[in-house]
C-alpha cells in the first residue's frame, strides 16, 4: 500500500496523476436513525466538500478511490461502488475559488495549473460503520466531520448534485439487493431496519408489509429473546445472514426475480 | 450541432479533446428475438470494438456520447445512459495495436502520441430500434455492424467486459423500471415481451407469473383483436403507454415499491 501521505497533494508531483479525471466520495454512515455524509471543510475558504482526490498514472481508479477512503476514513477496503461520473463542462461553475493565493513557490504554482484544468470526477459511494472510521482531514482541510443528510451546509461545485445521485442510486439499490450490512449495527430490531429503509427512500413504509417481504428474501437471522424481567414485551432482534446477504447481491431481488 | 465529421479523429487537433478520457457506447437492437450490439471493424487489421470517441474541451460528456452516438447510428437523441466508468491501468493490455503504421506526417504522429496514452473510459448504454438505425463506420473503420450478443467476436482492449459489465446494467434496469420501449415495435404479443426479457435475463420465465407481473404494472395498452378469420386463436397485441411507462421509469418498480 502507499504511504496515505504520498497523495497528498502538495507533496506529490502532478504528473505523477491522471490529467482532469477526480474521484468524490460519497461516505454514508447511519447513526441515531439518519443518514450521514462525510465532508471536509476547506481550510481559510470555509467550504464543504466531499471528500475526494486523484489518480496516480500507475494505479487502477478503484484503488484510488479505495486509498481516498482509507485516507479519509481510516478504514482498509470498506464497502464501496462506483456509481456516476459526472463530466459536466459548468460542473465547478457554482464555486470560484483560488488556492494558495499569493503563494509563489513553483510547487504551488505548478499545483494551481493542475487544479484549474477542467475535471470529469467519478463517484463512488461507500457505506459505513461510524464507529469503525476514524475522519481524517485532507491537507487542504481543517475539518473533517459528519453531516446530516438532510441538514447539509452547502457544497463546493456541484458537490451537492453528486450526493444527490448517489442517493438515488442507494435507492435502486434497495430495489435489488439487500442494504443495511455496514450501516446497522450487528443486531437490530425490524424497527431499525425499517426506519433505515424509510430514511433512504425518504417515505413511510407499511410495517406488516416491510416485515414481510424482508423475512419472505430469508436474510435475516431472528435471535431468541433473552430471558429477563419485561422481556416478552422486548420486539425480536434480528442479524444479516453474510451468506445468504452476499447470495442476494449477486443475485439481485427485485421485481422479475420475487 | 457540430458537423458531425469534426469529431473524425485525423480531423481534429488532439489538443480540442480531453486528454485520458473516452466514451465507448454499447449500442443494443433487439431482432428477430434475438440482442444485437453494433461493432466498428478496424481497418486493416480485423479487429472488433465498440463504438466510441473522445470529449471535446468545451463539450459536456453526455453530449460527446450523444454526438458519438448519432455519427455511429444516424439516430438524433437516442435513448442512452452513463453505466459505468472503466479505469483500471492495464484495461489495454490485452489489445498491442500500432495505429497509422509506417506514417511519419505529423498529425498521424500527433494523433498517435494522444491515443497512446493511458485512457480512461466511460460506457454508455443505449437502446434503439434498429429499423431507425443507419450504421456508419468511422473513419479507422470500414464495417460498423450489428452482431448476435451471444456470437460477438473477439473484441479489442477491455470491450468484451464493458458489454458483459452494460447486460448486468440492463439486467439491473429490468428490476427497477420497465425496459422495452425503443427495443420491441410499436404493437407486440405478451409472448413477444416474454422473450426480450428472458434474452436480457438469460433464462426462462414463468409465463402465468410474468404476465399477471406485468399487467398489474399498468404500463401495456392492450389491442382488440382484428375481427377475420382465424383470428380467435390470435394472441391480443400490446404497446407501450408511454406516460404510464415514463412514470414507472421515474418512480421506479422493484422489491420494495411492488
Amino acid at each position: 500500500m502507499r504511504n496515505l501521505k504520498s497523495s497528498s497533494i502538495l507533496q506529490a508531483n502532478p504528473e505523477f496523476f491522471l490529467p482532469g479525471i477526480s474521484i468524490d466520495c460519497v461516505v454514508i454512515a447511519y447513526d441515531l436513525n439518519q443518514i450521514n455524509i462525510l465532508l471536509n471543510k476547506l481550510e481559510v475558504l470555509d467550504l464543504w466538500m466531499l471528500p475526494g482526490g486523484f489518480i496516480f498514472q500507475d494505479e487502477d481508479m478503484d484503488q484510488a478511490a479505495t486509498r481516498i477512503l482509507e485516507e479519509r476514513t481510516g478504514i482498509k477496503l470498506p464497502y464501496m461502488k462506483q456509481f456516476y461520473t459526472f463530466g459536466d463542462v459548468n460542473r465547478r461553475d457554482r464555486t470560484r475559488i483560488t488556492l494558495f493565493d499569493g503563494r509563489k513557490d513553483k510547487a504551488y504554482l505548478r499545483f494551481r495549473k493542475f487544479l484549474e484544468q477542467r475535471f470529469i470526477s467519478s463517484g463512488y459511494l461507500s457505506l459505513v460503520d461510524m464507529r469503525d472510521c476514524h475522519p481524517t482531514p485532507d491537507i487542504l482541510s481543517d475539518e473533517c466531520t459528519w453531516h446530516p443528510f438532510n441538514k447539509l451546509p452547502e457544497l463546493i461545485y456541484d458537490h451537492g448534485e453528486i450526493v444527490n445521485k448517489a442517493m438515488e442510486e442507494l435507492r435502486r439499490w434497495i430495489n435489488y439487493m439487500p442494504v443495511g450490512m455496514s450501516l446497522l449495527p450487528e443486531k437490530f430490531t425490524m424497527k431499525d431496519f425499517q426506519i433505515l429503509y424509510e430514511q433512504i427512500l425518504d417515505r413511510e413504509l407499511d410495517r406488516g408489509n416491510f416485515q414481510k417481504k424482508m423475512l419472505k428474501l430469508g436474510f435475516l437471522d431472528r435471535h431468541e429473546k433473552q430471558l429477563s424481567g419485561g422481556a416478552h414485551k422486548a420486539p425480536y432482534l434480528y442479524s444479516f445472514n453474510e451468506k445468504k446477504y452476499n447470495e442476494l447481491v449477486e443475485k439481485g431481488i427485485g421485481y422479475i426475480n420475487s
